[in-house]
C-alpha cells in the first residue's frame, strides 16, 4: 500500500500542470492561453498521427511517453517561452533538473528512475525518438501561430531565422514536414507575422 | 501533400477539445472546471503509472492510445456527466458515433479506420485493454472528488451505489485498486460526500 500511496501522490501532483500557462492561445476558447497539460495531450496525439513521416525507425510508444512527461518539470520551473531572453533560457536547465528530481521522485524508486531517464533523453535530444518528440514539441506551436495570424511571434517580434533554427530537427528526420514548414515560414514573412532578418 | 493536409486538419480540430468542460474542478487553478483535453493527458499518464496493478496482461501503449482519443467525440457531442439523467445518457451513444465518423473521418482512410476501431473498442469495454482504460477513466474523477471534499458528488447528490457500480471494472482486473476504492468510498459516506443509499 505504501507504493500505491506514492503513485497517487504523483498523480495528484500532476494536476498542477493544468495551471501552467504558455504563450500560445486557444482560438476555440476565447483566445485564453493554453496550459502545458492540454498541450502535452495535443502533441502526444499529433506524434501518433505524423510518425510515419520519420525516415528513421521511431518507437512511437516511447515518443508518446516522452511527450506525456516532457513538461511536468514546469510545475516547479514554469514555462519558458521558446524565444525568451538568453539569460532566462540559461537558467532553465538547473531549475528543471531539480524539478525532475522532486516530482518524479514522488514515485517508487524504479518508476522514478525510468521516468527521469526518459525525460533526460528528451532534454538531450540525441536519440531518434527524442529528436522526433522534440520536433513535434516545436511543430505544434508553429502550426498554432500560423493559425493565429502569427500569435506569439507577432507579440514578441520573433524573426524568421529563430523559427528556422527552432524547427531544424525536422530537416533530416522528417524532410516532408520540413518542406511544409519552410513554405509556411515564407508565407508568415510575407504576411508580416515573422520579421525577415 | 493531400494526406498531410488531412492530418493537419485533424490536428487543428483537436484544439476544440480544450474548450469542452467537465464537472471536475481543478483545485490548483482557482477551482475552474477541468477540460477534456487535459483530463485525457492526466489519465494517459495515470494508466502508465498504475498498469502493473492489472492482473491480466495489458498492452499499455494501446491503452494510452485509447485514452488519448477516448474523449475526442465530445468536440461534437459534449461531455455527459457520469451520473446524468437516464434520458441524457441514452441519447449520448448516437451523438458520439456521428462525432467519431466526422472527426476521425478528417484523417486519411487507414488512420480513420484504425482510430475509429480503437475508439469503438474503448466504448464496448470488452477487451482487457479497454476494461483497464475505462477503469482509469472512472478512477481519476473518483480520486479528484475525494481530493475536493466530494466535488461533483456533493453538487449532484450522488449515492454510494452509483459510485460502486461506476468503478466495478476495477474489481476483477485490478483488485488492489478496487480494495483502495472501496475503503475510500466508505470514508466518503462517513464524511457525508456520498449519500449512503
Amino acid at each position: 500500500m505504501e507504493e500505491l500511496k506514492q503513485q497517487l501522490d504523483f498523480i495528484f501532483e500532476l494536476d498542477r500542470l493544468k495551471s501552467v500557462y504558455r504563450q500560445t492561445s486557444i482560438k476555440s476558447d476565447n483566445n485564453r492561453n493554453e496550459n502545458s497539460a492540454e498541450h502535452s495531450w495535443h502533441i502526444a496525439l499529433m506524434a501518433q498521427v505524423l510518425h510515419e513521416y520519420a525516415e528513421k525507425p521511431v518507437n512511437i510508444s516511447r515518443v508518446v511517453s516522452m511527450l506525456l512527461i516532457h513538461d511536468i518539470v514546469e510545475i516547479d520551473a514554469g514555462d519558458t517561452f521558446a524565444f525568451a531572453e538568453q539569460q532566462e533560457l540559461n537558467d532553465q536547465p538547473d531549475k528543471e533538473i531539480n524539478a525532475a528530481t522532486r516530482i518524479f521522485g514522488l514515485l517508487p524508486e524504479t518508476q522514478f528512475e525510468a521516468m527521469k531517464q526518459l525525460w533526460l533523453e528528451f532534454e538531450k535530444t540525441e536519440s531518434t525518438d527524442a529528436i522526433f518528440a522534440k520536433a513535434m514539441d516545436c511543430l505544434l506551436p508553429f502550426l498554432q501561430n500560423m493559425e493565429n495570424e502569427g500569435g506569439s511571434w507577432v507579440k514578441h517580434g520573433v524573426n524568421k531565422l529563430q523559427v528556422v533554427n527552432r524547427n531544424k530537427h525536422l530537416e533530416i528526420l522528417t524532410p516532408k514536414l520540413w518542406a511544409y514548414v519552410c513554405e509556411q515560414i515564407d508565407l508568415a514573412v510575407k504576411k508580416g507575422w515573422l520579421k525577415s532578418d
